[in-house]
């Protein structure tokens, strides 16, 4: 089963205070992006994987998405988003992402922020998400992009007047990374970008777009603490679907 | 047009002097993956797209292929290939790939090993191999890896006990990129893994392989001089094809 790092107390304290958590999608500098890789979601019935507090949820809903089902494997974020949900169309239900099981045929928009790095049977999940697609289906996710998930010790360190650079290594070599973030010990699994792209293939999605996010322009005028991000990318984005 | 850094005197006789130009496709450590992904060329009209001394274009008329076409911007290169040639189904041609016409619907694969990477107007070149295929032709180029053209200051450095480190940065900022490799001044485009992806799928491609290589334990074990490859990927290889 993934490590259920988001029960524990400290990391659930510190996810609920970032942006992302207190302001929701307008607190992700990222969710303009992946905002433009979704369809239309009027009429869609939509999965939400590793949803958290049900943000996006909410969101498909109010731009008329017919029925939105979120899973999540931490309880306390569950809890929360069904307290900041009153709507009959949006179900959330526990789950561990390694081993879900979803109907067939029974979705049209499969959608994922940020979960996928921490799932090391990858290819059975996006196996079942072909599944569970109708054909013509969208699947758009992101996740924390490789370069940022590879080094040994991941942070940015200086190079003699050149200033802060990336110390990547270890980059080929799949497999889990323990790094400390917001608490001790958190368990990401490291793929590349080819491995990502390849088992979307092999899984029968034809690929869409991908973007290797980093802070436009404007982006960065509003937020200059992101400025590092342009030095490598913070996330990858996907846009796939299913051939009618 | 492009710079022509192969018919420089010294980039030349550097470049004449590297495994992959003395030995051929066997002297390129990246040749096995590259190869696999190629189709059976028997009976194809194929187009090789920066052939150099011409190894492939001879290569694949000897397994079968109906007619090779080679292009090169170096004069010295194309010289070579035609003295190492005699087959009337191989034609060279010295053609800047920024400018390059090919015929409509005249070709079932275009290959490139390691050329786009000096091209400035690869979108233009893409929509052009993108008409020069046959549906169900297929699009198979190997450039260098752009986390390896991303630096300012592309070379290992040290990171306290930690070992080697690739200074990642800049890899959001595309552009030119002038490094010394074998003479000064050599000028690369650096663009990232998306922008490349997305040049093949707005032109009408869809992907269905890619390869960020690195050498297999075999291939470490009979280069060692190849370890730090496994830290950063040294080429992205790439497969796409034309739907029917």
């Amino acid at each position: 089963m993934t490590q259920n790092i988001y029960d524990n107390e400290d990391f659930f304290a510190g996810y609920g205070a970032l942006p992302r958590s207190v302001d929701g999608l307008a607190g992700a500098p990222e969710w303009p992006s992946l905002r433009a890789l979704l369809p239309d979601v009027t009429g869609l019935d939509v999965v939400d994987l590793g949803c958290g507090f049900g943000w996006f949820c909410r969101w498909a809903r109010e731009r008329g998405a017919d029925t939105v089902q979120g899973f999540d494997v931490s309880e306390k974020m569950l809890a929360r988003a069904r307290e900041m949900t009153s709507d009959a169309a949006i179900s959330y239900e526990r789950a561990d992402l390694e081993t879900l099981d979803l109907s067939s045929g029974a979705f049209d928009l499969v959608y994922s922020s940020l979960a996928f790095h921490y799932i090391e049977k990858l290819e059975r999940l996006f196996s079942v998400i072909a599944h569970a697609l109708r054909p013509g289906g969208r699947f758009v996710f992101s996740v924390e992009h490789p370069m940022l998930t590879a080094p040994r010790r991941p942070r940015w360190i200086g190079d003699g007047d050149e200033g802060r650079v990336w110390p990547l290594d270890n980059y080929l070599v799949e497999g889990p990374r323990e790094t400390d973030w917001l608490t001790k010990g958190v368990i990401k699994q490291h793929r590349t970008i080819g491995t990502y792209i390849n088992m979307l293939i092999a899984c029968g999605f034809t690929l869409s777009h991908i973007e290797e996010w980093g802070p436009t322009d404007a982006e960065l005028a509003a937020r200059p603490d992101l400025a590092a991000e342009r030095q490598r990318p913070t996330f990858l984005l996907v846009s796939a679907s299913l051939q009618n």
